[in-house]
C-alpha cells in the first residue's frame, strides 16, 4: 500500500489541465527532499541530446512528456492495475546535464542514479536521447551485468561516428556490452528496420549473442508472439527495459529525431509494454521524445502511456514481493 | 428520388474548394425556410463544448466539419450508394448555444430537435462535445426508450464531475439512462479504453445491462464480429448512434480533446459506420472533434467521411421504406 | 437605411464561431435570387490562383476569408461606421473557374462581374491571386478607364513571364492599361519593395504615367501624407482599389504566395484602407491569401479587417449620395 | 532582501529547458506550505475559461505561462532591477476551477485569493480569461475601491451578453464597478479598438466617469505619454493592473481568443508594464493567453515578458517601504 | 559496379543535416554534364501541378522530398540491398515547367525524358502531381505500349472535368491508354477508394481490361497476395510504375491534395514497393506530395523510403543484367 | 563584371520553387572545384550548434536558408545594386561539423575558412549557433585584430557557463577579444536586450572598450542614427558582421533558440544592413536560424533577405576596387 503522500493529484479536485505539471502528478521529490527514502519509483528526467548525431531535441522531452502525463489517470484501462495505490511514487526532477560538454553531462547522469540506487529507488527514465541510456546503466549495472529488452527502430550498437567518435545515440549498447554492465546473451531488440550504412552492428549483436528482432519478423508474428520470447530471454534476470519511440511508427510518433518508416502502431506499441509483464525489470526508460518536431505533443503522450504501462509492471512487481 | 433542389453542388461544376461551406455542399434550409417540410435527413451542427472537462475546441468543430465536407463527392466508394439521389438531404444550420449558460443551452438543443422531429426528419449531428448527444436524445427518447450503438473510447456513464456535477461529457449517457431516454439493454459501447479513474461507470453499466466492448476485445474479434453482435442486440429497436471521434487511434484522429492511445485505424473507424447497415436508425451524431487540436482539418474529414458512411446507411433505409 | 435581411446574424444571438459562415455573416444571395437586385454592395469571392508563378494556394482564400470575417462585428472601431445599417450588403457566393484553363476561368469572372454590376451592385472581392483583378476590370472599366490606388510590394506591371506568358499574377495591371481599362495618369502604387530580376516594370510605369509610391518612401512620409496624395490623383475620378495582402509585411501577413519583408504593419495597413474615405470606389478587391501558408488564418482575418474598412468607405459613399 | 529559498533555480545550475516548471522558476509554495507566510510575490494561475464567448483555451494558459517563464532570467535588461533579491517571490500553484460551473469557479477564486491577501501577500496572476479578474477583484477590492490601469482591446465593461448572460469576459469590469470594487474616475483603459456591436460599453464609460484611450490616442501620443496620464489618474491609490495579451497586436501575440488587429508591438507591450513605475499596484494580472492558438508558445513569452516588468516594480514597490 | 562518383555523401563524412541537399545526396548531374552518359538511374523532379483540380501544392514536392531524402543511407534495411553500389545513380536535377501554360508544359516533361531515354538511363521521378506521368509516358511509351502498376486510391481514368477539359491529374492514364502509351490489358491499379461522382472511371477500365484492386479487396487479401497478381499480370512486359502518395491513409501520408480516408499503413506501403521484385521496371514516380499540407515532411520522408525500395528493385535488375 | 557561370538561375527559366536548393540558386563550387579561384564571394553553410545552451536547432539553419534564399531575385529593390553582375558568387557548401565533438568541430570551421581566404574568396555565412563565428574568426583574424558590427540581443561577451564551461554561443566574442582576433575598440554591438543573470559580459565589455547600444537606445535614435555611429567607429579598419537573427523582434523571427522580447521590426532589420554602405567588410555571418521553431521558414526567409543586402554591399566594395 502506498502512502496517500505520493498519489497523484485527481483530475476531480484540480482539472487535468491545472497545476504545476510533474511526472504523472506526482508529488516532486528532489534528492535532498527528507521523504526520498520513502520513494519506491522515482520517475526523472534527462533532459539531454548531446549524442544526437541528426536532428537535435530530446533535451526539450522530460518537460513536454510531463506536460502531457498529467492526462494519466489512476487506473490501467487494460489490466485494472491501480500502481500508485500500490508502491509510493514520485517525480524526482531532472538530472541537471552540461549541454556543452558530453562526458561531464555522462558523469552527472551516473551520479544521480546512483544516489537513487542507494534510495532503493527503481528508476522510470522519460529522455533525453539514447545516449542517456550508457550512463545509467553504468549505475544499475555496475555490480552485475543486466539483460535487457529494447523497443527500437536501430540497434544503436554501432562502435563509432564521424571517424571515431566513441559516444552518440548510436552507440549506447557497444559501449554498455564492451563496459560489461548488460549481459548480451539476454539482449533482445526488437522493431529493428530502416536504411543502414552497412551491417556493423548486426555482425557484432551475432558475435556477442545479442538477439535482433526486425521488424519484418515482427510483423510476421505479432507482438504477443515476440513477447513470450523476450521474457523467456531474460528469465529471472534483472533486466532493463529500454524503449526508444521511433520503435513506433512515425505517424504514430512523429516527434522524434531519426524517424524510421513501417514501425508498430500504439496499440502494438503499449501492448508491448503490458506484456512486460512478469520481467524483473530493474530501471526503464522511454527516450528519444524531440518536441521540437511534434509541437502538438501526441507523441509524447503516447510516450507517457508507454510509461505508465511499464510503470504498472513495476508496481505489480514491488507490491508482490 | 430526391427533389434536385437537395443535391449537392458538384465538383465539376464548382471546384471543392469554392463556394459556402455547407455540410456536403447540401443547400442551407433554416427552420423557417418553406421547404423544411420537404428535407428528410438534416444535417445540424451543435457548435458547443461547456460539457468539456478537459481541453476545449468542439464548438468550433462543424465550421470545420462543413470545411472538410466539401470534399465529400456523391458517391459511396465501397457501396456505391448515391444517398442525395435516395432521399432529400440539407444543411439545417447550427443549434445557436449561449457558451455562458449550460443549461440554458441543453434546452435550446432540445427545442431545435423537436422542431426537426415534428417536421419528419431524420438528425445527423456534427457536434459539439458528447453532452451535445443528451439534449438530443431528450428529443428523440421522450416517448420510448431507444437503443443506441455508441462508439467511444470512454463509456460517458459516470455520475458527476468536480464533486456533484451532474452534466459533463462524461455523463449524458448516465443521465440518459436515468431519464429513460435510452433502454441500457439496447445499448453497446465498443472501443472503450483508456486510464481511469475508478470503475464506477463499468459498474454501473454492469448494473443496467450496458454492453461493453473494450477495445482489447474489439482488436481481437474484428470490426465485422463486433458489429454482428451490434446490430443483433439492437435489432429493430429504433436506435441512436453516436459516434465519438476519439474512438478512433489519435494518430489518425489528433483533433479532440480527451485523446486515448491505442485504438482502431482510419480504415476500422469508417467500416463500423458502414457495417450499421440495417440498423433502425432514427439519428446520429458525430461528436468531440476539437478543431485547435487539428488545424490541419484531418480529423474533421476523417468525422465527415464516416457521417457519409451513416447517411447512406440512413438514406438506405428511408428510401427503403 | 438597409432592409434587415440584410444585415449580418449578431453574434449575441448565434455566437460568432457558429453557423454557415457567409462574408461577414451577411445572407448568401446568389445570382439567381430574387432579392439580388436589392443588394448595393455584393461581397464575391474568386477562388483562382492559375496565375501564380511561385508558391500556390489563393484558390483556397475565398474560404478561408468567409471563416475568419464572423469574427467581424456592426460597427466600426475607430469611425463608428455602421455599414450594414447604411447599405443592403450580401454575400454573392463564388465565382466558379475552372483551375486547368487559365483563359476561360478569366472569361467566368468577367461574366460573372458583368451580371453584378448590371444589377448596379458595388463588388468588393475576396481572392484569389492577383490576376483576378484582371478579369474583373473588363467588366468596371469596359466602358471608361477607371483610376487605381493599388496596395502591394510588386508593381504586377511586367509584360510577361517564362519566356512569353502573358497572364500571370505578375502582370494584370500591364494588360489593364494596355486594354484601356485603367488611366495610368490616375494609378498610384503603394508599398513597392523586394528583390526583382529587373526594373522593366518601373520604366514600363514611368513611361505611361504610373505613380510609384516604394516602402522607402512610405515609411518616411507615413501612411497619413501618402493617402493625401492618393486621394489627389484620383480626385473624382470612379476608381478601383486593388489591395494585395503581400502589401503588408510578412510578420502580419505570413499566408501569401510571394512576401515581400520590410512592409507595414497591421495598424498601417488597415489605416491606408480607412483613409481611402471620399474616394470614388466603384469595385475593390483583397487578394493573394493563401491558407495554406497560415493555417491559423491571422492572414485572413487582417484581410477581412481590411475588406471592413473599405466596405465602411463604400457604404458611406452610396449612403451619402 | 529575500531569503535565498525564493530565488529561481539559475541556468546555469539547470539550464532552462531543465526542471519541473514553477513560475519563473521559482519554488512551489502551495498554500498550505509553511512557508507561505514569508512570501511576499505570489505568482499564481488561474486556469478558467467559462466566461470565455467566442474562442476557447485560456485554461491552458498558466501551464504554458510556466513553461515559458523558465526562459526568464534573473535581472532585467532595461532597468537593471533584481526582483528575486529584493522580495520573497513564489510560484502559489493554480487554483482549481470547477470547468462546468461558473459562479462555483468565481467563489473557489475569491477564496483563494481572500487567503493569499490574508498571508499579506501580493498576487501576480497569470490567467484564464478576463472573467477571472471579477473573483480577484472581489477579494482585493472588498473593502475599499480600487483604481485600475487596464490594457487591453476592448473595454469589458458590456452590460451581458446572449439575452441576459451577466458573467463572461466581457463584462467583468462592469461587475466591479456595479460592485464597488473599482473606482470609475480611477479606471483608465489603454488600447481599445476593434469593431463593436454598439457603444454601450463606451457609452457607460462615459457616465461613470472611466477615461478610455482608443488605439488611435495611443498610437499618436506614444507610450510614454499615455502612461504619464495614467500614473497621474491613480495616484497613490491602491491599483490593480490587468493586461489582457489581446491589447498587443495579433501578430506579437497570436494566441488568444479575441484577437483585434492594428495594436502595440512587442516592444511598447513591455514598456507600458515598465512605466507602471511608482504605481501602488495591490495585484496584477495577465489574462487571455490561449495556447491551442499559439503552440509555439511565443505569445506566453511575451505574456511572461510582461509579468516579469510588473513583478519588478512590485518589487520595487516593496522592497522600497 | 558503380563508380565511387556515383555514390552518396555518407552522413559520418557530413551529417546527414548538412549539404546541398541533392535526391539521395546523389551528384547533381544535369542533361549538359559530360558524366550523363555514365548515369543508369536518374533521380528527376517533375515540380508541376498545374493538373490539380483541388488542392494545390504537389510544385513544391520534389524540394521537400530532395530535402527528407537525406535521411537515406546506403543499405535496404529488409532486403540488405545497397543499389547505390549496384548502378551509377544521379540526381538529374527539375525539369522546368510553365506554370502558367499546362500544353507547354506537358511538352517540356516529354523532351527532358526524350533526352534521359537517349542517354540509356532509368527515370525515378519525384512530382509533382499525376498529370506529370502522362508526359513521360509519352516518352516511355513512345514506340510500345507499357504494362502498369498502379497504386493510388483514385483511377485517374476520368474523361474530362469541368465540362471538357481532358488533361487534368484525373485523367492522365485515360490519355495514355488512348494514346497507346499503355497496354490496358497490362495495367493494375491497386487501393481505389473513396466517393465518388459516378463510375465512369470503372466502367472505362472495365471495358477496356484494366484490373482494379479496390481497397475493401486490398485490406481483406493482404499485400503480398495482391502483389503477386500484380507480378503475374505484367510478366516480363516493359512496365511503368506509377505511385500516387495518397495510396497510403492519410494518417501516414497528410501531406496530399486529395486523400482519401481508410488507406494501408506504412509499412504495407513500402512492401509493396518492395514486392515489385522481378518486375522489368523501365520507369517508375512517386507524386502528388504537397507539401503545404505537411509542413512536417513526414510525407515526403515515407514518399522517399518508396522511392527508395523502387531504386533498389530497379539498381537490382539492371545489376542482373 | 561577373562571369556568368557564376549567375544564379532566373526563376523566368527555371521557377524559384524549382531545382536544387543552393544559396540564392548560384552554382554549388566544391573546395575541391577548379573553378573556386574565380570566385570572388563565397556563400557558406555552417550547420552547427553544439555550442547552444538552451533550444537546439541551427544546424539544420543553412538548409533553411538555402530553401527559402530560392525567393531572392537579381536586383536589390532599394538600391538597385545587381550583385551577381558585379562579382562572382557561389554557394561552397557546408563546413562537415562533428555534432558530438565541440572543439574538433571548431577546428574544421578554421580549416575550411583558411582555404577559403587562401583562394582570397569573402565569405558570407549561413549559421548555425553564434560559436561559429568563432572558428571563422580565428581564420579571417589570425594576421590582424578586426573591427566588428554585431547585431545581436545578447552581448554574446560572457566568460563561461555552468561552471566553467568555455566555449558556447554566449562566449565567442570574450574569446575572440581574448585570442586578438577582434579589436574591442572597434567593437559595436546593436541591439542588447533580454533579462541576464548579471551584468559580468557589461561590465567586461566596458573595461575592454566594446561599444553597446541597448535596444532601447536603438529604439530612441532610429537605425540610421545608429549606424552613422557604427561606420565612424569602424572607418577603413577590416571589419566582420555578425548578425544574430534574435537581433530581430521574434515576431519577424520565431526560429531561433533564445529570442528576446522588444527588437526591431523586419524593414528595421534590413536597413541595418544596408546602411553596412561603405564598411570595409571581410566577412559576415547570418546565424541562429533555427528551422525547427520555425517550419514556416519566415525566419530564414529574412535571414537571406538579410543575408542580400550584406551581399550587396559586399560585391559594392568589391567592385569597386
Amino acid at each position: 500500500m502506498s502512502d496517500s503522500f505520493f498519489e497523484p493529484v485527481s483530475g476531480f479536485d484540480l482539472p487535468r489541465f491545472a497545476g504545476v505539471p510533474t511526472f504523472m502528478r506526482l508529488p516532486h521529490v528532489p534528492l535532498d527532499d527528507p521523504r526520498l527514502a520513502e520513494v519506491q519509483v522515482g520517475l526523472i528526467g534527462t533532459p539531454w541530446d548531446s549524442g544526437t548525431t541528426n536532428r537535435p531535441g530530446p533535451r526539450h522531452g522530460p518537460r513536454q512528456l510531463r506536460d502531457m502525463s498529467t492526462m494519466i489517470r489512476a487506473q490501467n484501462g487494460a489490466t485494472l492495475v491501480r500502481p500508485f495505490e500500490m508502491v509510493n511514487c514520485a517525480d524526482l526532477g531532472d538530472v541537471a546535464p552540461n549541454p556543452a560538454d558530453l562526458m561531464a553531462s555522462m558523469d552527472r547522469i551516473t551520479a544521480f542514479y546512483d544516489e537513487i540506487l542507494a534510495a532503493g529507488i527503481v528508476p522510470l527514465t522519460g529522455g533525453g536521447d539514447h545516449l542517456c541510456s550508457l550512463p545509467i546503466l553504468r549505475a544499475l549495472g555496475r555490480n552485475t551485468p543486466l539483460g535487457m529488452i529494447h523497443f527500437d527502430s536501430h540497434t544503436d550498437l554501432f562502435d563509432s561516428y564521424f571517424g571515431g567518435t566513441k559516444f552518440t545515440h548510436g552507440t549506447p549498447f557497444r559501449r554498455a556490452i564492451e563496459e560489461g554492465l548488460l549481459d548480451p546473451q539476454k539482449v533482445i531488440q526488437i522493431g529493428i528496420r530502416g536504411t543502414a550504412y552497412d551491417s556493423e552492428d548486426r555482425d557484432f549483436a551475432a558475435a556477442v549473442g545479442v538477439t535482433i528482432i526486425p521488424i519484418e519478423e515482427f510483423h510476421a508474428r505479432g507482438p504477443e508472439d515476440v513477447m513470450v520470447q523476450a521474457r523467456e530471454l531474460v528469465g529471472e534476470t534483472p533486466t532493463y527495459v529500454s524503449y526508444d519511440i521511433d520503435f513506433v511508427d512515425p505517424a504514430f510518433a512523429p516527434g522524434t529525431g531519426t524517424p524510421e518508416v513501417g514501425g508498430p502502431n500504439s496499440y502494438q506499441a503499449m501492448l508491448v509494454a503490458r506484456l512486460l509483464k512478469g520481467v524483473n525489470i530493474v530501471g526503464a526508460d522511454l527516450v528519444e521524445v524531440s518536441p521540437p518536431f511534434d509541437a502538438a505533443g501526441g507523441t509524447a503522450y503516447l510516450g507517457v502511456s508507454i510509461m505508465f504501462e511499464m510503470l504498472c509492471n513495476i508496481a505489480t512487481n514491488i507490491a508482490g514481493k
